[in-house]
């Protein structure tokens, strides 16, 4: 059994993410767990193999909350995957009877034109899965929620109406990761540069022109970076930690010079892995 | 009158940031409103004369609401303020009363450390200055909430502690922004480059190389970048708009040549202003 750790109410968009990423094996076990640290924590201690973690999604921007873990966290990052969000109306009843809408904010925020063409009372809820539990305990035609097809399923309550957001192209990308097991080799990777990404965490000197040393550097070795993100340091305010993907993989001679060359410019950096680069769509 | 709307209830860290900045002048009357969209929308149609509008968080990052609006917003930046968030325990009992706190999600989750260490049971709120309100109306001496010195004042409950974040390097920067008047001038910014900051957002192509482009240019003119952000695009998954600060003033002659050698390197240039550097300290 290969047990995957994800935060949630089962049926939640990253138990979903994980099952994909995992091929709907037969042998997933998913484990939902309150917070992302106790997610990490519960693959740090072995009690699950996995976890599953989402890092951006496309429309709301990338989770703060994600990335200073990777920041602490002793796991390496194995895979990535892109799991498209696609909200439903859930209820028992059918769309003329429905005047109120529970879920989490985000995806009220991401069905607005939809609930309000159809003047629909919205109540926020802790997340999207717990509300289709939520609306099953009251069990009244008028109030429905907004989940993913999985949750409608778990719970055995119908979808009145799938696709209800305003913007189709909403997708979260989800880092899975594992015990690191020293050599740095994440899942099997073995394509050439283009077909691998590698994802780093690094602090520079609070002075002109630190972090266009690091990105020079990746110029001069024709890296494509695909992603950077600051999040602030937690001791100093107004300084930040960079993480930055790039495709190439972390054993490739080119990239291994490069790394060690920008390791010399930083006051800090953390390699956090090498995987198989994941199309979204 | 000089009219400033800021997003919250009375009582709000915004409120006291735009108090601060203003130099709690007499003249200054604050609006609060629920969102903040409505804080800038209230300016553009000239029921307020500026907006103030939180952008970061020392611990908790940027504030993606809010560059969201400042790519679309016709308004201008002419000021920025750095204002400390100082969590204050406010109700009617005392220390040895209290068990459970009321308050926005974020205080609560800043002051996670002396929460635990008082055992004391956690219910989330909309925002910080209105779980003032709540607890003022429930009257009981168990029940306490978390906010600034300022709401306690204003709903007249008293503090029963203060300083009870867990981390004091809590700074929230706020930009203060107006109807733009086409000549780009700001506030008095009339200081030499290292008293102007300046505040642009691009976007740039989706091709390698393309962002050291633009950093290659600001180093080559010895500009000094204070912050870099990315916020996702709303159209095309996994292609961003750059918000980037820098030390300078868009009318020197230096930083208006590079702007101009920028802007042929991106799709989508915007200068949201240049205003007078604060310090947060």
């Amino acid at each position: 059994m290969i047990r995957v750790s994800f935060q949630g109410e089962r049926g939640a968009y990253s138990e979903g993410a994980a099952l994909v990423f995992f091929d709907n094996n037969e042998k997933i076990e998913t484990i939902p767990l309150p917070s992302f640290a106790e997610v990490l924590n519960s693959t740090i201690s072995k009690d699950t193999d996995y976890s599953i973690l989402p890092v951006e999604n496309s429309i709301e921007g990338s989770v703060g909350e994600s990335y200073d873990l990777l920041y602490s966290t002793p796991l390496m990052v194995i895979g990535e995957v892109y799991h498209k969000i696609e909200h439903c109306l859930i209820g028992s009843g059918d769309m003329t009877d429905v005047d109120t809408v529970y879920s989490h904010p985000q995806a009220l925020g991401q069905c607005r034109r939809f609930l309000q063409e159809n003047n629909i009372r919205t109540v926020p809820t802790y997340d999207t899965a717990g509300s289709v539990k939520i609306v099953k305990d009251m069990g009244k035609k008028n109030v429905a929620c907004i989940a993913s097809k999985n949750a409608s399923q778990i719970y055995a309550v119908p979808i009145i109406k799938s696709g209800i957001a305003d913007n189709p192209n909403n997708f979260t990308r989800f880092l899975v990761l594992r015990v690191n097991n020293g050599k740095g080799d994440g899942m099997k990777c073995d394509g050439n540069n283009s077909k691998c990404k590698t994802s780093i965490i690094f602090s520079i000197k609070h002075e002109q022109g630190a972090l266009y040393r690091v990105m020079e550097k990746m110029q001069r070795y024709g890296i494509n970076m695909t992603k950077i993100e600051s999040r602030p340091k937690k001791d100093t305010p107004w300084e930040y930690n960079f993480f930055v993907d790039f495709e190439g993989n972390q054993i490739d001679e080119k990239v291994s010079k490069m790394l060690s060359e920008i390791k010399q410019d930083t006051l800090f950096m953390k390699i956090l892995g090498t995987y198989p680069l994941a199309r979204y769509c």
